[in-house]
């Protein structure tokens, strides 16, 4: 059962907050959706967006400013949470990068944390089918980005869906994650110490074996006062494995902007604008 | 001594916070700066946003996607937080409507409140001197504008100050606080239950005295979704204020529209137009 948990005009469209019981993750969910303004049962392009480090399915909707495009160019948005909550599993709230807040956008496979934290399963099943059966959502033109550990969500998902998603791009992603210290910690206790696992939930591992899955290209924006830049995103990782793959990508380095939502806000007219138009390339 | 304590890359311009111990409040303050981007040393139109209850200096420049169009508009734009903090005052923080975050943009003539609680001549005086002597704002291109408690506070502070704000405008302001129950709470305990100096603090009873201070008209947007219309705002009170005192007003009501800053961010472009428009006109 789906509950509204509200409802607010914007831009002539409605941004509505929805809580479900979810079967993947066992426990309630909460996303949100922007509903751009159409006409009566029109089927709209949607954009699956996933977010970083900390944030819920509101920081994207109340920071990047990105309804007014949404509107302008009739897409749907879909934000989640970034984890289950309220697992009770001891240490889940001790982190700001690991467990609550933090779910990484994979099925954990190491107990505790497989019982609840199975961000994969619900985002491209339990949630995808969710938003296709419940409203006017076109599965035939779905697209997918995110920022920061849902930059990395948004690529891997991506690649590993690519049925599901047929344009991604990304806002500072985490785009090696077995190489840095944020994915380190993250997979070695939610996948364990098998090196073969994480390489599957890894942007530029993945990418090498992949044959061109994007032929409209990839867009990465990424801000070069990033102070996460060298240590956790590495984009230069992702772009080589894109250039070794022959895989289209629009890396943006941008002077100055950090990891926050003024950049995001910046630059996200932009990812609309391409998400629009690989969708509607048909 | 004016303290830096972020700035951020938007839109080309830059999103700042500050911090500065206040001569005015006795205490120290934060406030921030939407710098648009310009040529060195060009003076640019400024203007002042008042927030509402509950509100800091963070909420309008994260929630209203305002910087896009200051942006292209080349305005600066100015909040504060919306009153003095950590006062020490017993009862300070009890009520989310009076006190801590609630300053109704007036200096207090009651104890305890009147020591530190004198948001008037904070945004009059001291924050309006020192935009103008730190930063390229354009003492003669000034305007405000404010949202619920704050949109009585620009109205207010436009009318009591005229020589020093050009333009108005406000968002589902509190137009007649004598009569609706959050201006009476906080009146009564600001300044006492002399019925006089509360018409001084109240929109609609000072534009009843007033001559057109505004010939190129105010600008207000209200939802009629909005829950604290009827009780708290009030709208039509001002106006019959303007229609009786030849004063133009361009009163928006938009159906379904709620209180909250989706409504804000679907007009706010719609706002520094107006100003944009109005301050330039010489």
């Amino acid at each position: 059962m789906l509950q509204i948990l509200s409802e607010h005009p914007c831009f002539n469209g409605i941004q509505a907050y929805y809580r479900h019981d979810s079967r993947t993750t066992g426990l309630p969910m909460q996303f949100s959706v922007f509903h751009p303004p159409v006409e009566e049962k029109e089927l709209v392009p949607v954009l699956f967006y996933l977010a970083g480090l900390t944030c819920t399915e509101e920081t994207f909707m109340i920071k990047a400013g990105a309804q007014r495009i949404a509107a302008q160019l009739g897409i749907m948005l879909v934000t989640c949470d970034t984890s289950p909550r309220d697992t009770g599993i001891p240490g889940a709230d001790q982190d700001w990068d690991f467990g609550h807040g933090a779910g990484f956008y994979l099925d954990a496979t190491e107990a505790p944390w497989s019982k609840h934290f199975r961000m994969e399963s619900y985002v491209t099943d339990e949630l995808h089918e969710l938003i296709f059966s419940e409203f006017n959502a076109d599965a035939e033109r779905t697209g997918i980005f995110g920022h920061s550990m849902g930059g990395h969500g948004a690529l891997v998902l991506a690649l590993r869906h690519p049925d599901k998603y047929k344009s991604v791009s990304a806002f500072a992603p985490v785009t090696a994650p077995s190489h840095c210290p944020w994915g380190q910690n993250a997979f070695s206790r939610y996948l364990g110490h098998d090196g073969n696992q994480w390489l599957e939930h890894d942007a530029s591992a993945l990418m090498k074996h992949r044959q061109t899955p994007f032929p409209h290209g990839i867009l990465i924006d990424q801000g070069l006062g990033d102070t996460f830049l060298h240590e956790q995103l590495l984009p230069e990782q992702f772009e080589q494995a894109c250039s070794a793959a022959g895989q289209p990508l629009t890396l943006r380095r941008h002077e100055g902007y950090d990891h926050g939502y003024y950049f995001i806000s910046t630059f996200v007219e932009d990812h609309l604008a391409f998400h629009h138009r690989v969708l509607n390339a048909a």
